[in-house]
């Protein structure tokens, strides 16, 4: 038996995980004993501040994360819940396909904007440090739109006038107290848009969902994780209805029937009529 | 242009679905107002057992679906959180390719293994109505075994003697005053195994997750999406974690180091020298 | 720095794999020298028959293999590439996810039938030995029918009168001197289906592929793999045409113009009109 | 029931596809008759360029994407091929789940270098125009360097004297008299880099596949699925071996050895020993 050597991509060091460890009788995670400190003393969402973090949430961390999480977890049949409910018609045979396919779209044109506008707040208060947010907003945009690159969280093709999530998720992060820093940053970009893109465009989920949890001091890079763990919650739903109430299938009827062919054919072939 | 008539696998009628609708003004999700009523006012643990089920938990049910998703969102370097790594550190520009990789994992020898303890259990407590739960369990376990059917959620690589989510889960269903049918017929399913198979096999934590779900009136067929939900936040911790504090390609180095080369080979070749 | 002991699921003995090797200079796949015996020696094709099985492909068997891959690449917006291009438009970072989510859609509905209709074949040809090939199909489809078990391969909803790919793959395999035994096979499932189901279903692609390439003695355990293989061709091309000529979002507007919303919501609450 | 207006990301227009459309007797792929003109007449290799391109390539053209797959196919127990199998181990009911696990994996890291180091080339060879390769390749290596762009295609872990791939793919380009502009600006990026980078890196194999297809005319954006449709054909071999003779959880036992837990942890808690 010939013993393969692995080849190694990067130093050979140990490397070490700091999340969870267990032995016969003990689960730890992130320090805590999971039976005796977690498992019915603390909520889902404190425990995915708790993974994601190292440290539980305080109570109004754990309103806004709750609240940002909710917003995002469901909104109708969109591309990446279509794909999910093929994905189950096809292969019913496995549930974690179709959620895994329906995750595969929470990518950055709709669901990743989070962390790009989180990203975009971000730099906008650090460069206004304790100045104008509305001079730190212009400099950014303009920016962005120097190189060419998109304005995340802004616009959106069916709440056009005002996305009502955007207003609710401000509402709570104001009545349980959280500083606003990052909230004015969100309306400071807005105020400034039209004067550096001709475009009025509205604060949309995206970038209030980032807005308040910075606000709350919920990590920068972890924000991508929260609409993904949100649309979970979703596409669960979305799969558990398709398996009693299918509707994969008239999706892909329905997607089918509005593309045209436009290749060449042999002569004398007509597709199908519908 | 020529016109592709789709084709239609099933019967051709109007399909609908009940999750979610929307207006330029207003999200509906599962009948309520997500802004007027849903964000800010209820947990995303209540937010996923009404998307799951279409109705609002009670204290109890919160309580006890908060207790399974904290029990069994995080393990250790379980295979699908290896994966999951191992897929950012090849491809760290799509955080949801990770997450996906990591919930192809969940399926049923491990973390699926929650629905088809929930659909014993049933079976069990359905068979038994207001009589004995023991003959109940016995009768269904032989059948099992006849079938060659594996019992799924008894015994566990780690928790030999007892795995504390299991005790710490039934505590706390005891303790919010859930009827306990389903997790009496856990037990009395322990109780019977060793008779039957010849061998002493302790219930794991996927058994009692749909035994302490299952009280609560959880849906059956809905079980199989509480792992997958819950393990989504442990897999986003990871990855946060490896975008800092990369193990992936060390986790695919020990690996690779584990297996032997057994296959033919041309005259002279040795494989690389660790 | 606390060591952990990792847990094992199942007997801890060596392991091995006999697919591939290497060192600084050679390449080894499947015994032989990548570099000096395969690239540019050998198909892809060959190359793929030898990863499998472990031994290069004849003549017959490479062009049986072609055939089927070829036949089955392709075959429009069907549900699995759908799902693809929709998921391209909203992650258009990856393309490998958008690949990895058509793939999830090869399921045991459509694509994934060849395997079980191959296992079918295999049923026919073992039961009937030297004898009857239609006797062994009648009972081998009325134990299927008491198992209430559907028949995979048969009955298409477009080629509803003979799939042209079921001709074709069959004269390729005459052509080629191919054995017919599970060709054979598969017609007498068919003339025996009416007299059990009562319904008149023809043979499709499904069932042909499998009964060509088990005439050409590829192993039956692989054959879920010959749509998986052919299939990423078709969705990378679809997916390079999305890049250019983008239909994801169209798709998805059609599939969500198909589906009503007969759920409950609040008072007054109308949707948005079309 | 209520009607959903759908929501549309950019403009409403038709759409098309011109990939493939069909009727009840005929399937048109690419403007052939599939079962007419390709089932049986071409190979797969030919059959992916053809969906990929639009064209049928040419003896020459067939023999170099035939080369560049079986070259990158396989190349052993690879972080994506782990990911694959630890997949397919805790959840063998999918086989399409573990093949996307292990498809998720082919990232910008490893597998995805081929698109980035064709675009490296391209550049090189546009800017050099009719002129000189030496002096292109170092303007544009030096760019990459101060926009501390990584120079993809060059050094690899294992074969740090000379990738054999890359020898062998060129001489089969030569072989076939492929012109080889392509080949020659990866030999001066190759001269050039230690004068720039300070460090001596030889090609790999992400580099020689996209010279030689360039410079068969293979279309640059289409590079990113070589590799992808090349290695499912080596994780459908590594999957099929893992279902007879499984290391799944060998991998996974071995990577978990590997890392040390170094959070913290309640008083007295020792992970469980090895």
């Amino acid at each position: 038996m010939r013993k393969n050597a692995p080849v190694k991509i990067g130093p050979q060091t140990h490397r070490s995980s700091a999340i969870s460890s267990s032995n016969e009788d003990t689960i730890v995670v992130r320090g805590r004993d999971l039976c005796g400190e977690l498992i019915g003393h603390i909520t889902f969402t404190d425990h995915a501040w708790l993974l994601v973090t190292g440290s539980m949430p305080n109570a109004t961390q754990r309103r806004v994360l709750d609240a940002t999480l909710v917003a995002i977890a469901e909104h109708g049949l969109v591309p990446s819940v279509q794909a999910s409910r093929m994905t189950l018609a096809a292969a019913p045979e496995a549930l974690q396909g179709a959620v895994a396919a329906g995750i595969l779209g929470c990518g950055s044109v709709i669901l990743g904007a989070a962390q790009n506008a989180g990203q975009l707040l971000h730099e906008v208060v650090t460069r206004a440090a304790a100045g104008s947010l509305e001079s730190a907003a212009k400099e950014v945009v303009q920016e962005y739109r120097a190189a060419k690159r998109a304005i995340p969280g802004y616009g959106h093709p069916l709440h056009k006038t005002g996305d009502p999530r955007v207003v609710r998720l401000f509402e709570v992060a104001a009545a349980v107290g959280c500083r606003a820093r990052h909230i004015e940053a969100a309306r400071a970009v807005e105020r400034v848009l039209p004067g550096v893109t001709g475009k009025q465009l509205v604060m949309n989920v995206s970038v209030a969902i980032p807005a308040v949890l910075l606000d709350a001091e919920f990590p920068l890079d972890a924000l991508r994780g929260v609409p993904i763990l949100a649309r979970t919650a979703g596409l669960i739903a979305h799969l558990l209805e398709e398996q009693s109430r299918p509707i994969g299938f008239v999706l892909s009827h329905a997607g089918a029937a509005a593309v045209d062919y436009d290749g060449p054919a042999p002569d004398g072939f007509v597709p199908r009529d519908q």
